[in-house]
């Protein structure tokens, strides 16, 4: 029997495999596929949320090469790239690329439901702030428990950020214009030469 | 003749029609349409771009109100709803709800790509990234002058934002899966009853 999971951290998952499977951890495929709704229940299923995404293989050194190959087809019979990669350096990715933005969007939701002007900030925003803070309505259970089971790449990420976030705002406060905007035209460059799914 | 701006902030704008339009002051509407791309230039052009978008009319004591009429007939004529509020308070509530989403957007762009492994966490991004870092590609001019021109309520909402984050952070570090439960429940909650251009 094939046994996958799909949760969006991949060490904690595999810490519990080995504890738990014993005999059977050759037949455990972690698995994470990078799609999913800020929204949870059968009443928003999409047929289509797999098609075209990326689904990452986290296999271990005891999975076994067929199970391995049976989760690949049937990740792919959905529609989706299969890419393989180790526990760990999916754990980091993720936190930088993933759980950060979202623990952002959640905070930055915190600090304006703070202020007594909050509710009039909010009836002002815009398709910026509408895209920008899609993912703060994410699921509060799922993502408390993704939160703490990568916490230690998370705040490495996060204070990275913090640094970034600092520089720019020293930059913007003493009025260094070209600096700021080399900053931003960096991060803009980058951003507009992503593309998803796609490694450059 | 009627003059208009389509700024995103406004102090600055009043501040510079003062020195300038001296006679003409009152013939000058202050502007911001609640809408945009992160793509500039005429082969991005849209006919519906202003469609059921809000409008913030910042008039201050010398502006005629006919002139103001007038802006609010066209702004309403492309489909627009039209309000008006103090050039201050609007620069506060867009220092909240957009100037300081561009801001952390683009310094997690900018904490990603200083990586050694940058380029490849990128490839590995999803559609809630994609959704999040979209105004990072915005235009490293345009949001160079609208980052400092509004400096002062941009770093007071961020100096709010980093208090909240850090507070999360500290809930995450020490395992207290309640309470940063709670403050997810409570953004959660937020986003998910916000809707675009309804005060709520």
């Amino acid at each position: 029997m094939l046994i996958m999971d799909v949760g969006s951290t991949k060490r904690d998952v595999v810490d519990a495999a080995r504890r738990v499977l014993r005999d059977h951890l050759g037949s455990f495929v972690p698995a994470h596929p990078i799609t999913g709704k800020e929204v949870a229940g059968v009443e928003h299923a999409d047929a289509d949320l797999y098609r075209g995404k990326q689904v990452i293989l986290t296999p271990i050194e005891k999975t076994q090469t067929a199970h391995l190959k049976r989760a690949q087809d049937l990740w792919e019979a959905l529609g989706c790239h299969v890419q393989q990669m180790a526990p760990d350096s999916h754990d980091a990715a993720f936190a930088a690329v993933s759980h950060l933005p979202h623990l952002v969007a959640f905070a930055l939701m915190d600090a304006i439901q703070r202020q007594p002007q909050g509710k009039e900030f909010l009836g002002l925003a815009g398709p910026g702030f509408r895209d920008f803070t899609r993912i703060a309505a994410s699921d509060p259970k799922v993502w408390r428990d993704i939160l703490l089971s990568n916490r230690v790449e998370l705040v490495e990420q996060a204070r990275m950020f913090q640094r970034s976030l600092e520089n720019m705002l020293q930059l913007a406060e003493t009025g260094a214009s070209d600096q700021l905007e080399e900053v931003i035209a960096q991060a803009s460059q980058v951003r507009a030469n992503w593309h998803m799914g796609r490694k450059k």
